[in-house]
């Protein structure tokens, strides 16, 4: 049960520090921290869980990751549903919080930091856009994290590396699809928003997932002999 | 008292760089560091005292965090009032050394970083959402120093997670509250700016508080069999 | 065969990281991560790379980075070869990704990023002003990455280091050339842009190499007895 | 010899990043890197070689530091000159070369990031506000150099420590007097500026080297039984 509730946590975490970041603080009149404040803070939700509970559950604090270490060979398969239902019950549970944060001072929850394409797309990204970019990014982003957290990278350093991969693909990726790469992130944000972000929200689940599943099978490959 | 001398420093200092840059760079015409500079000047307090004088005192640096600590079971009850008398006069003394230097180009010294909420809050945020967001992130905030500080945790990453996790929560919350967490921090500031200020301090004292001695019970849960 | 594909990997990731964040996200409105982010971002791709795949490849990622360690004595020539293709197939191989998805929301394609001097130097800046500076970064980047890998130097940081003084070279030098010193992240924008950025290409070859592999020659100094 | 030249070299990038922003990209249109980068900027310069050159020279790259490191017993007297020698050498090529750039899209070079108070204080702070400022801020620079490289502080992190350190007096300090915090920076650029630069360059001699020299004294006191 430990490692499953520093999964709900570490995922709470993620969604509260970075799409807090995003509603609350990204576009702050003059003294915003803007898209890289939020790259930043996406970023550190995940090293500091990382270095917190990473000796407990292994700080996934996402499905595609979850899936990812499956495909690598990495966690067993009875894991994968107990975990992703820790990862989406505390990214839901960070939005609720944030909604009640958001709403005190009376002003609408606007697009609740939701991932889009196509018109929803902060740059008005077209749907193929937003496949390719979250495709590669999650593939990305899990060979990074089998890389680092293999046993001939250098010890203790994996959570400052996958951390720090996710603002670097928060750094590209915000204006295309306001960056999944992460479902239980894009559930949590499209439940409160309904609408446009639950019809679109196939794609922030499919493609991460698909992604970080090739992932896994890729670096099977530079662990053969 | 080497350890008090080292809690008074490592305030003074975090009270100097966030405070101080909040006040002095934050907003400074057209290369301002904004909210984002502000969030990494508190946390990169934090990370250089950590390594500095962390093996001195520990790098507390926060009344809640010394709290949060005693009741996760990492220190005696005897070193609380000590570790708190240290860490308010270092925040007062850094506070009188801002004065001196706001002051310096005869400007007024405007909110002198002071928390606050309604109509003090920088973005007109509720005392409700006030008190939300500085629950909930002294909350995490206390749980990534006891999971970082773990003994099954990676050795010596943890003045890296503790700091940017600091940076991390004002990354989220300055628009809320100006971000506290941290109760020397808020009395240092509202002395010198009294009225409002010292009206709205209970907030900033009580809920930091509650939420790092919860952490320390919640913590103490990991660590059963 | 296996360090090889690492390197295309690798820089795959840097020229997609990099340019990318570059291209989309820079000069987002409002809240665009500007050369501050685009700096990150590039020294991201090589910290997160040499974490994960530096113990396969030793993650270069860069032709000059490649000449410079076997000027240093740390490769054998025959490796030189097989790397500089994989990098340059790698960097293509995300320039291609990148228009494909920079071009998902109808706009042009711009500088895409390219490396300039003169009128296609972003601050206008001269072709010597553009050699001093291609040869000094890529000089110190070299010094940098064979003194943090030195067996002197503290275990598992080099990284960090490497990662972050390529951050460095961006925050001082993208108004005067865009910043290359790395030939294969010159080639691949410059093939997708043509006429100007070919016909300026040979600096951001000639120059970052020659820097590097005086790099090489200066270190072995330090290293004699 | 090969300390020297480490520490040459070392101040040369100190220099040159951290004043080579300044002068090329804080004020980039639309998208300048701002203080925040500048800041970054000149503790990558610390962090990078202290990894790289750390184990070479120690890594001063500053006569402050000397200085302070020779008050708090970590190097003898004999040292002192020839570091400083090599670091104000090393500042003034690193000057010469920025020269050389700036200049290269006939712009005028400006306050060449030379430090200043009064009138030349970059928020138009006073002399005592200036003489506060550098003494408290190279007090802590040296109270972090001498608590991170302590013999009980965590092995390898001094780095991080020490560079971010910089980085965080930066974020506060700008507005004030440009931050010095080293002689050797502030020589360098008052030598291509001339007249007020100067004239004023006494203060950031004595001031950073006796808030250094006392934080020596100061750390003594933790080190005693």
């Amino acid at each position: 049960m430990k490692k499953y509730l520093a999964e709900f946590i570490g995922t709470f975490w993620l969604v509260l520090g970075g799409c807090g970041s995003a509603m609350l603080a990204a576009g702050f009149p003059n003294v915003g921290v803007g898209l890289l404040g939020v790259s930043l803070a996406f970023g550190l939700t995940v090293l500091t869980i990382a270095y917190s509970f990473g000796h407990i559950s292994g700080a996934h604090l996402n499905p595609a990751v979850t899936i990812g270490l499956w495909t690598g060979g990495r966690i067993s398969s009875k894991e994968i549903v107990p975990y992703i239902i820790s990862q989406v019950a505390g990214g839901i549970t960070a939005a609720a919080v944030l909604y009640l944060i958001v709403t005190g001072n009376e002003s609408s929850i606007g697009n609740f930091a939701a991932n889009g394409y196509g018109e929803h797309s902060p740059g008005k990204y077209s749907m193929l856009a937003a496949i390719v970019t979250e495709f590669v990014m999650t593939f990305m982003f899990l060979l990074v994290i089998l890389g680092a957290t293999d046993e001939k990278a250098p010890k203790g350093f994996a959570g400052i590396a996958i951390g720090l991969s996710l603002t670097l693909i928060h750094l590209v990726s915000i204006p295309v699809t306001n960056t999944s790469v992460n479902p239980a992130r894009s559930i949590s944000q499209a439940l409160f928003v309904g609408g446009w972000a639950l019809s679109q929200l196939w794609l922030f689940i499919l493609i991460p997932v698909a992604g970080a599943a090739l992932a896994g099978l890729v670096y099977k490959y530079f662990k053969t002999e």
